[in-house]
């Protein structure tokens, strides 16, 4: 039996050989011979997890951890579907998974078999690829293809863009072992795949760098992106060679400190976008316009920034991504550099007389006396933004900007380039300094506004912080982590579904035991996607913030829905659970706030690291009609603090 | 606004004019207009379930248990995926299932939009058809292709083989309609479907009617299928004129009694196949062998019949079925009968000299007296099979039948054909008595196998029963219902997936209000799609039996993976669930049994009509190594009924 079924047995093997470390799978019949070659290969960490929804969001958040893909492995018919969120999501948001379907064999497919649907392909155009297996080894070219598929899956799966590929698995009967029989990994042909380095040639970096140098407005928008040091530090040169904006959402990654002295007033990037960005101060927006805007990386939170964009569109923009379709997300691509984002900037740098002669700033190889160069030249700090902090009548606390010209912003393109940066600083700190007092205005009722800018205040150093669908994600990008914050931000943005938000985090959590893993979300996600701690895998450096109002509260803050006679049953789904009987279930520590002291008091225990247990959940229970009165405050402020 | 998405609103009075009467929507805000056009149409009763995945499986309930289509509403994104496992089962049970997934406008789709997927053709071969609303209503052919794609969906889905159908609607912003705005549902143009009945060629039927005449031993196999009252007549009056055997499984629904005063002896289809079908006695197995086999419906769920089918294959083997693919199940198909099944059987008695002039047995309309057709003359009770109950030394109590010839079943193929019905049924009572005595057996500790027979036992009149996959419906189909239940039994054996158990009954609770609707689930089935009860809609007429095992039992059952290594962590997957928090959480009214004495306390209660409060949850605590060791006490006793 083991004879014919071989290379399945040599499955194992192949993933363990390309550098997978971890397999998620779950039961199943069909899927035996997979799961006991998985379940006995020594260098493998496979864990159960029964609802393969779930299975497959952990997976995503294992893969999106350790950067490597991860395998799963599902019984045939419905199992492989319910993994289709998250292979889309995998899709989208670049992350390396192999699928591993177990199917009927095909002479049995549509002939009324048990778990049996139309596998091949299941994912249709949310896969990179769909491969499937042969049914029959006992021709030698069948093994050989076998091993081969297998390869090419794991390399695909890994090869920019990143994403999920499907193995189809057909198997006859018999495919259990006998009791007792051992298997056996044979020796099996890898091929490896090693990617290479793309490069400009240097007649085309010429061009773009003389048409940078003659650009006096260039701003760079940095879409979703792990955390990559390298890229940070030639974000940081490049912004400070040409006076350049470095943009990005909190998914962006780009706000941790990087290098070791820094000049962080100079070109830190900036993350308040979704404050100061809907500031409808005419003066401000024409004074932001970009002529040039390059992006890298995927989507964006701050639909202020989208929306900015669209309406104030460069006069070119470049996108930067080694390989695959490009967005044209704000209607103005013009130029794709196919280059990864950190080596098109230091090839931009190298390359650059400004760069290597002289460019103010503190960056480790950047030197920071001179201003020989024509750049560096430009380099005049205009204030043109005064932050004016005033109180309002109405006894809310605000912070006010005074717009200080110049009138029409637009006259200024041939001005010096730092008069570019400055104003995108000054709006940045701006946006920071007024969020953080008017969630310090007293007398305030216990919202979730306030509620979550003080918890993202204590998020561990060096957390991997995931903000879940939609509501969270949202309010953390504007509020903001605090300056110097360490941790790095993830979020389902491939497809921005609630769906496998608790698993995601999950996954991130077993992958890294020693590191801190903070969820933060709100009820419908959390509820949804509970199965998330249906297994038997402590993770007692997971910590979930859960914002309980009792409801879809995001269908309170925004415009249309709100108006509906429909908000309460069609949009908001008000629904009553706590979270207490699910902590229960699944052992989790359970801790609580209602009240802005409770809060205060309980953070410092939620946040203590903890070796044992499993998983805490601080439930924060907000009302959604204060929730949604706080935020239209907070929303009339930002529109009048320029009026 | 409204104006531009006038034939979005029209999609629910569509709906409502082709006899759709339920709507389950998930929220969402690119589906507002949808939401808001369903949830305000006076004649649609519309649910909200926020999780997808269990809002289409309610849907498949409703729609299974209303015989008419359901419209499904959910948002952009991964919701539409998470439809997709209730769209497969949908598919193969043939439930017609019309799904509305929002979507974003297509010039914003890979753009980097949030909650953007590839939606068109979303279900790829798991779907009837998928069409694609037009995003632009400015010409007036939009407006009419728009009227007639949801015409011809709605349509599709209901015309045999019924099935899912998707429309996909793309929208663009704005699409709420303004505070207080009220909205308008205009005349449409309705394009209606009328089914013809098939018929065949006179001379045809004649064909068949001599072949099934010269036939000695006729076997009706019917697949899954809702009960049937016409059908089953028919089939009352078909296996009389023909002494054919007729099998079905309890999700055939050819159990319930049917006509005032049929003579349930003769006629009475038969069901205990999984038992008597595994006894390895070459005798019995030779004298069940049909010659033709006529089968009709979906899947079955006994193996043992399947597997004795391709073992005997018969010579000619026809399936009755209007439209669509065949499957042949047990690779002797030989005719495909393009009918109605109850037409089909109706059509070869009305011609038939037997029928008309005298068939035995009382069914009305049938002659009870004469022997003077040539079918009625070979009617002679031969007594081949004989019960002979013994106690065996290892003190189990067992039935024994003592098989007394014909030493060679295949010599008797010109034998008179009633001989054939014989040992049909003869065996079939066998194995009545023989589950019911052995779960009568003193002294056995408490086990799930005889605690779901005398759940069974108490099954509501009337009710509809639902088992779930895999452990529930494969005990059941061993235990079998009470002689003369009327209960109808459903399963979602499309599939044959966990994911939808709970959500499938919840539905059609909903569906029925006054009819009780028992499910019979395990408990990974009910943990894993605990999401089902997660909405605002009570269902005080459902009833829940949870046999918890703490564990997928099931693969300690079969064969293979109970002989593995990695069987409890691997396979059965060991949870410490109950589900006190659960029925908790949701409002259910929560009973226990782990005993025999508290479950037979503790079920007059459970199973009593109760109008007030939500559903009930009795959960039967049982331990996976007793169940198994009970079970294989089972299968050595019926293996060796006949040593």
């Amino acid at each position: 039996m083991s004879q014919l079924l071989q290379p399945i047995h040599n499955i194992p093997e192949i993933c363990a050989q390309h550098g997978i470390t971890d397999v998620v799978l779950s039961p199943g019949s069909r899927s035996a011979p997979l799961t006991i070659a998985f379940a006995r290969h020594p260098e493998l960490r496979v864990r159960v997890v029964p609802d393969e929804r779930a299975a497959a969001f952990i997976g995503l958040g294992l893969a999106q951890a350790q950067r490597r893909p991860v395998a799963l492995v599902c019984t045939s018919g419905t199992a492989g579907l319910n993994y289709a969120p998250a292979v889309a999501e995998a899709f989208f948001q670049q992350i390396p998974l192999v699928v591993f379907t177990a199917d009927r064999p095909p002479e049995w497919i549509d002939q009324l078999d048990g778990q049996t649907i139309r596998q091949p392909n299941l994912y249709g155009r949310h896969a990179k690829a769909a491969v499937e297996l042969p049914v029959d080894f006992t021709h030698a070219d069948a093994r050989w293809q076998a091993t081969r598929l297998v390869n090419e899956a794991i390399n695909l799966s890994q090869e920019f863009p990143a994403g999920p590929v499907q193995v189809n698995v057909p198997l006859r009967e018999p495919f259990y072992p006998k009791a007792g029989e051992e298997i056996q990994y044979e020796q099996v042909k890898i091929s490896r795949e090693v990617a290479g380095a793309l490069q400009l040639p240097a007649a085309e970096l010429d061009v773009l760098r003389r048409q940078l140098r003659q650009t006096p407005r260039v701003l760079v928008v940095a879409g979703q992106h792990p955390h990559d040091e390298p890229l940070l530090l030639a974000l940081r040169r490049f912004g400070a060679a040409y006076q350049a904006p470095v943009v990005g959402d909190l998914i962006a990654n780009v706000h941790q400190p990087v290098g070791p002295d820094y000049d962080a007033a100079r070109t830190a990037p900036l993350g308040r976008q979704d404050v100061f960005m809907v500031v409808p101060e005419p003066g401000l927006r024409e004074a932001l316009r970009p002529d040039l805007l390059i992006t890298y990386g995927q989507s964006l939170i701050s639909k202020a920034l989208k929306n900015y964009l669209r309406e104030y569109p460069a006069t070119q923009h470049w996108h930067v991504r080694p390989a695959g379709p490009v967005a044209d997300t704000f209607r103005s691509l013009t130029r794709i550099i196919r280059m990864e984002p950190a080596a098109f900037f230091e090839a931009i740098l190298s390359g650059n007389k400004v760069y290597e002669d002289a460019v103010p700033g503190s960056i480790p190889g950047v030197a920071t006396a001179g201003s020989s160069s024509s750049v560096a030249a430009d380099a005049v700090m205009s204030s043109t933004l005064v932050p004016n902090e005033q109180r309002t009548t109405n006894n809310e606390k605000q912070t006010r900007l005074a717009w200080q010209g110049p009138g029409s912003a637009r006259a200024e393109a041939a001005a010096p380039k730092d008069a570019f940066t400055t104003p995108w600083q000054r709006a940045n700190g701006w946006a920071t300094d007024f969020v953080r007092e008017f969630v310090q205005q007293p007398a305030q009722p216990f919202n979730e506004f306030t509620a979550i800018y003080r918890t993202l205040q204590r998020v561990p150093a060096g957390a991997a912080l995931h903000l879940a669908n939609s509501m969270a994600v949202r309010y953390a990008n504007i509020l903001g982590l605090p300056t110097g914050s360490t941790a790095e931000v993830f979020a389902n943005r491939g497809t921005s579904g609630i769906d496998g938000c608790n698993s995601t985090a999950v996954g991130a959590a077993l992958a890294h035991p020693a590191r801190p893993v903070v969820l933060l979300t709100g009820d419908v996600a959390f509820f949804y996607d509970r199965n998330a701690f249906w297994h038997n895998y402590p993770t007692p450096n997971l910590r979930v913030i859960l914002i309980n109002n009792h409801a879809g509260g995001i269908f309170r803050l925004i415009e249309g829905p709100r108006q509906q006679p429909e908000l309460e049953e069609f949009f908001e789904t008000r629904q009553a659970l706590t979270a207490a009987n699910t902590a229960q279930d699944f052992g989790l520590r359970y801790f609580t706030a209602a009240t802005f002291a409770e809060l205060d008091k309980v953070l410092p225990a939620f946040f203590a690291p903890s070796s044992k247990g499993n998983a805490a959940v601080l439930e924060i229970t907000t009302d959604s009609a204060t929730n949604a009165a706080f935020f239209e405050q907070y929303r009339a402020a930002v529109r009048t603090a320029f009026s």
